[in-house]
């Protein structure tokens, strides 16, 4: 297993109460040291704008190699400039369209200096806010378009599409496992595949491990995967484990069986809590369920899932927690 | 525009806690009187087994045909019968699902009988309720070939497939609109599509509007429509109209726009009202809607989602219904 | 720890598709014997009308007697029956709020015969479906009277509202643990309290915990309690433990914090399930944890409860279950 | 009826994305006169700090009356400022708790020299996050005391609790509108009430209608209300009546027949909108919703809701808005 983390997670996190922050700013190499030192950690997603530019890639690349990370991915940034606000890759501007494809072009270039063969796109304000405020059938063209010139230039580069059901828009054009899948296959390049968020997935009630599933069956289109956790009902993005057990247990049997062999990166919004120590800590958890994920356990699972009686799998995973 | 009902809907209704049902179970005939005197209603959509079997086939035709309604759909019994608990076409056990392909076989005879295109295939009990309690890749792989064969088998008859997110297992396979979409794709047969029920579409969080527009978009597989209405949270089945009203603007706006030609069927569970009156008064809400959406307001709406302006949209549609 | 089941959970159970249920309903005294079969479950709840009648009073109590099991609490059937279908202590109808009453007196008389001192009342049919459909002040008043009827006949009976935000209705009128406090303040009887059921809380977005102490704090109302688990989205009332673990684990520690001396009573619907096995599960479940719950871990966790670092409880969790 | 607005909904609006947010911020002034040139609004809400402070309450109250603006409620700043991150009123920290009742009092004294009588409290940041994390017993007996003391020191001021379930923590200590109405009865003091939100009230699956009854009936209690919409699973502070309509008809009609003489205060984030479009036609709506409220159909809904005919009650709403 290789684990990564988003480097800004590190930083200051706000919401629209307090868009100050709960907490300072680090330095950005004070936030690569520390990444550094999380137990296990050897990978970064860096967003684009915040994180790094085609002006300070070779300056990013000098501090990544300084503590030994690897660039795992490119998150460009469409989501936190006021041009973005009404849709990138779909916005009814083409001039916003056009600027959308070149971020990622922007980004691309970035990724390949940096070794980085991901870009994780996430078109946060591609979507709708009202009833009556959008024209699906030209929006979900434009961003097909949008999304398939960019797959087709950087032939070299993997584009995983981040779903997200809402928010910042009510409603995303790209909102949950097989929506996106869907797009992907639209787009129909081998080099265009899909991110599951473990939080965003749960908040569409999905069953993560089933849409971890879904995409391998469907297209070998697992490309990535960000963890943290919620109260299924918002994009919380708590620490892992802080909330569930179970699922985390299925998504990592399931990972497994279908040879999952991505990053395991963290993605969470630590509005109030040391940072480092959150990240630790969802490492920690990920690890400690591997643990338990002997051949043997493989097996157990296997069979109890083949077999499908709930009482049989609650006590297997009663007795694997509580003696 | 064409109106339905699903028969049942005018029979008594349960739910887990009385069995018994609010009501008193009417008799076939006087079930079918009752709709068709249904202001706009033409069409019927019967069971399986609950309305319609191989063995009386004729009976009911001629009854449909005494009071002048056309047979919509056949709706096969996949969820009502104690073999089907742990699903049809995915269960664990091959003959299970042999009988569910056996069960489409049969409802497809008696659709060809009665004249009737199209089956609604509702897979209700093919999912899972629990954390490790299905092997995804199998059951799925089940789930698709045990439909592609009847697809196959009848090139004549068009299958909708309809979605649910769940109930009455926790977690459906055919879930949301896009995941439907991609089951059809891979199932591959011009003659699969999909049916939207307004309320499990808004379950799922789904613009049902853009639910539609996918259909449309991406193989024009939008093949029936269920309407009722629901507090968002769970399939109420109210009376269409009772809780929603920008929705259902919108979502008739785009079947026009998008040409939808199939029929307008009403899907309600009336525990404990008329359900005469319930599903009449439902009618009369869409029929209302439609007179609203005059070519001048189609062109009007049209110019509003090409710009949209939210506060634009919301003033057109308050005009609408307030003055 | 005092453990309980209810009845019925032995039984057949239905939900609104299959109304015959998805398996077969066993005799009361195979119930019954199975039920003290279960390691730890020494109390029984029983609903009247089905498990329970002023009828069969003795002989019930025999068999209870014969199998050595305590009756913990008495349930009246509100809600199983058409002449509850639309309300029963809040009914439009006063002969209906009357048999309200009265069905209340008979479990009580019932109650005193088993030398059981709790009547757990779960008016779920009490609410409304639809927008415009209750005259709230009228109603909610009608609901007030009616109870307080009960409390003011048998002050030697403890009265239990059970609270559940929808199903069967899509509102009810007793639907979160506050909105059921302030309804007992409002009886203002020493002998009505509150029955949490794990699941109807969770549905509510509450956190149980704080639930609990809630009812401790604002006048000892917590009088009963039912455990199941479920998705937080409807009340699936699955296996105790099979969906959530750090909550129920957060739960006990406040359960013993707050001194709760009542009964552990599980509450499940094992449609699919053996039901004997889905029980003896749960209660496995509860023993586990509470066999973590050492004296030195309630000091741990009320430290770090009173330090409030999510981090570290993550990790204490993470700590007790995986090594 | 007396329409408001808060002032800051004219002002920019950011989310945790774009922290600068999506438009410009115009100076105060500006605000204050597009304020008072949206048809019928007369009074403002003012946040303590963003707003207005002890030191330029004067400059202030020189704006409103230049513009002929009442001052309709101060909304103290418990939200926004880093030091309240883990709480105000409950936070753990004795000396945060000080400066939130020092901060309560201050608002007080400004609100006594604006003539304004009433205090909206929003305590957004009083919760937790976390399994684990609160110490519920001592955390909302310190809510309690600290809110207490201002109420205590202010006999003529009326201060509004304003619930939310959530956000910007996971979960608030007043939650919903029972909990709210519990901690007035507990605070005790006569000028203290509840401020109900309609999205907050959705978000909760609270009927609002019912929810401003039970303030009425149980102490009197309503004492001001926010004006918004949403899809009923987030705090989407949208146009009001973009989404929903009869839960608006349902909810003015009952704030005429409860009497309630307060404001109707539109409280959105129109992030991408223009902000004075969206609060006038917010104001609109209520406006022609109350257009419909004769003296004749207030009548007409009155007997329809004591029969409790669903039928009936959306047949005469189709009736009102579709011809």
């Amino acid at each position: 297993m290789k684990f990564a983390i988003i480097l800004g997670n590190l930083g200051n996190t706000c919401d629209r109460f307090l868009s100050s922050g709960y907490k300072e700013q680090p330095t950005k190499e004070a936030m690569i040291k520390q990444a550094a030192e999380i137990d296990g950690v050897t990978g970064i997603e860096l967003v684009g704008t915040w994180d790094v530019t085609k002006d300070n890639t070779d300056e990013v690349g000098e501090l990544l190699a300084k503590y030994d990370l690897e660039c795992v991915s490119i998150i460009p940034d469409y989501f936190s400039q006021k041009r973005w606000g009404k849709g990138a890759f779909s916005s009814k501007d083409p001039k916003i369209r056009e600027q959308a494809v070149e971020e990622t072009y922007e980004a691309a270039e970035v990724a390949q200096k940096l070794n980085c063969e991901l870009i994780n796109i996430w078109p946060g304000q591609d979507g709708y806010d009202y009833p009556l405020q959008a024209y699906y059938i030209e929006e979900r063209q434009w961003m097909k378009e949008s999304l398939s010139r960019a797959c087709n230039k950087y032939p070299g580069i993997r584009f995983a599409l981040e779903y997200k059901m809402k928010e910042p828009r009510t409603h995303s054009f790209l909102a949950r496992c097989a929506d996106t899948l869907l797009m992907a296959k639209e787009i129909n390049h081998q080099n265009v595949g899909v991110t599951i968020d473990f939080g965003h997935s749960l908040l569409a009630y999905e069953n993560v491990a089933e849409a971890a599933v879904m995409l391998k069956m469907y297209g070998e289109k697992l490309f990535h995967f960000h963890f943290n956790d919620n109260y299924r009902a918002w994009d919380d993005d708590m620490i892992v484990g802080s909330v569930h057990f179970v699922e985390y247990l299925e998504l990592l049997f399931w990972l497994k069986e279908i040879e999952y062999s991505g990053w395991y990166s963290m993605d969470l919004y630590p509005y109030r809590e040391d940072a480092k120590r959150a990240l630790a800590e969802s490492v920690a958890f990920i690890k400690g369920i591997d643990r338990l994920l002997t051949p043997e356990l493989m097996n157990e699972i296997r069979e109890l899932i083949k077999e499908g009686d709930a009482t049989k799998s609650t006590a297997l995973v009663r007795r694997l927690i509580l003696k």
